[in-house]
């Protein structure tokens, strides 16, 4: 007996335009948006080569690497991440991950699948790791793969000394996989000078391109690490290699891998020309200058960070303390309801216990700094009322 | 020392706007694409969940099922394929491949990677299995898996009698894995009735809308099996049960799985909508409508299809021999630059010998069938002349 059609799919698509400041997707551009609609393009035509091509050199600037094996994959930022472990580790290999929060936990649920040997560092809740930290973790497990995120969005914290940690990893012959996700743009990232082997971002952060499309790259010396290895890489769809071929890294002919979303491509290679309109350095800056700004406004309403020194903070994902006594539910309810404005809770360790504010990409002006500001201190106010009247 | 930002992104984004006639993408409609440029949506928001269960009461309805483990990968066709081998195959399990082109070939890859111990069923040259054939490798291999593509892009060859190989799975305690990519809403699928384990599909294809999100779904039993694993999903970007659960598919709160891209998700429902508005009956007879009127054409101009039972051909895609002394490529070019319309080459198996025509979706219609034809022959004779005059 056929099933019906379904009734819902009568209605007409309903897509209300908010203030995306939480964590992340950030809002996207006109211009990004109006480039999604652009008619699709076959997946081996050579004006989305063209596209493909400009993506690439728009991911070495903002990575700052000459790597050839620099790509996209066509999944979300947690595609990026199970890329670098499916393609880096072999089973028995020591992964060491750096957990400043959420992140390094996830990369472990990633490695544990491809029968890589987790092992842990970790920091202090609310700080970075410091580099004594790490290199004692490195003498105890001599990791063939070291993981950290620069900025971890769970928590705010932004992890200092890549530059160093770049450099023990050399000693010890290990990988330096950096998740870049939620910092990239917002502060300083050196992919090269800091001889970084895999790095990967989000296209929904500070970038402002819809997800579901993840640059990478990778250097050589990762490269050899996975012609070199003894197994399959474990899956088919993520194999640096042929996703590599397909994005012209290897002066080998282009390979037809997977038919690779022109839409998604489209406003990516939008988003990244408006950044190299900008200047990285000036986006970071502007990212900064605005968390310094969502900071002292913080305080000034009475309310307290969670990252407690100030240079431990990632100023593209704010976290600050839920006072006591107030729902951070009700906050977020309240923002949304009223102005159409996303305020996130915590996430993972922070859950429950803090707001979590993006300033990214188009969000990150001060204009929208002293929105938030106003709105959160608003919200906050309103639901202690509610509160006290209920008493 | 900073690298500069790439000159090429200084320069417009360019699209030129095609008739996409090979194998897939094909045209999006104007409601799908309009509907791109809608404002970026948070992954966890309840506007967000909406969609994905409008999308969710589509999927179940092209697919005709009652499945609950219903729901989308984020990623393209080949994120499904791997979905299903990464979910149902362990070390050692015996996985038998029905080849009728390429695509248990690619399926092949994919396996081999995960362990699985990889059996080919291959048919004849231009023909689809016969039960028989596929019984009898059932009896030698006695698999745990068995896929089909039940349209082959590569050879234009349709797969018949699914719901006696569903039936003959059963009977062999095995899970029957169907590649819909690019069949489904061309012919007959039902995905119940013929006792599917397991299904995925393009979006990009009939559906017409981006790549990069894939439409599958799981039967209670291929659930179950995936729930007494002795082993771990070796992904977890492609977990079902994950995946499952952020699209609201087991009864448990959802979850944070990553962070979808909402720009797709309203491609998608809209396409799905407009296939519901039309009935997919409809839609499907309209596709075969379209075929055999190219398959007439085709005849009439002097060509031969490279299938050769006419009931054993894809109406989806096309295959059409490439004339003696003919070079496909020429043919193929000559369309492009001179009418923006798309006539693919042959692929794996078929390369160098076939012309592949889709006509799928928006492009299934009468006009561009007449429209194809017309201009595949204007471009054989164009690139005979030109032969002639060199000689």
């Amino acid at each position: 007996m056929e099933l019906p059609a379904p009734e819902q799919l009568k209605q007409s698509l309903y897509v209300p335009n908010k203030t995306l400041m939480g964590p992340g997707p950030s809002n996207c551009t006109q211009r990004v948006l109006d480039s999604l609609s652009n008619p699709v393009l076959g997946h081996m035509h050579p004006e989305c080569f063209e596209i493909m091509d400009d993506i690439k050199a728009g991911v070495k600037y903002i990575f700052q690497t000459k790597n050839a094996a620099t790509m996209c994959i066509s999944g979300s930022g947690h595609a990026g991440m199970e890329t670098a472990f499916v393609n880096l580790v072999e089973d028995g290999d020591v992964v060491l991950l750096g957990c400043t929060g959420l992140w390094g936990h996830r990369a472990a649920e990633m490695v544990k699948r491809l029968n890589g040997d987790v092992r842990y560092v970790e920091s202090r809740s609310g700080r970075s790791l410091s580099l004594k930290e790490i290199e004692f973790a490195f003498e105890g497990h001599k990791p063939q793969v070291f993981f950290i995120a620069q900025g971890d969005s769970s928590t705010g914290i932004l992890q200092h000394q890549l530059k160093e940690i770049g450099e023990l990893c050399e000693k010890y012959n290990c990988l330096f996989v950096v998740d870049t996700v939620a910092s990239l743009g917002g502060v300083e990232f050196l992919m090269d000078a800091w001889k970084v082997d895999m790095a990967y971002t989000g296209s929904q952060k500070v970038l402002g391109a819809p997800s579901g499309i993840t640059p990478v790259s990778f250097s050589d010396r990762a490269i050899a690490r996975i012609k070199a290895r003894k197994s399959y890489v474990k899956s088919y769809y993520f194999d640096a290699l042929l996703v590599g071929q397909y994005w012209n890294c290897f002066d080998t002919p282009r390979i037809y891998h997977h038919t690779i979303s022109s839409t998604l491509l489209y406003g990516l290679r939008e988003a990244l020309a408006q950044i190299c309109a900008l200047g990285r350095r000036n986006v970071i800056h502007r990212h900064q200058e605005c968390s310094h700004r969502l900071q002292c406004g913080v305080e000034e309403i009475g309310l307290e960070m969670f990252v407690t020194k100030a240079s431990d903070r990632l100023p593209t994902v704010n976290t600050i303390k839920v006072p006591a006594g107030v729902e951070w539910r009700k906050v977020s309810q309240y923002a949304m309801r009223k102005y159409k404005l996303e305020i996130s809770g915590g996430l993972g360790p922070t859950a429950e216990q803090v707001f979590r504010i993006g300033l990214m990409g188009e969000n990150a002006t001060y204009e929208r700094v002293d929105l938030v500001l106003n709105i959160l201190h608003e919200a906050i106010q309103s639901t202690k009322v509610v509160e006290k009247s209920k008493i």
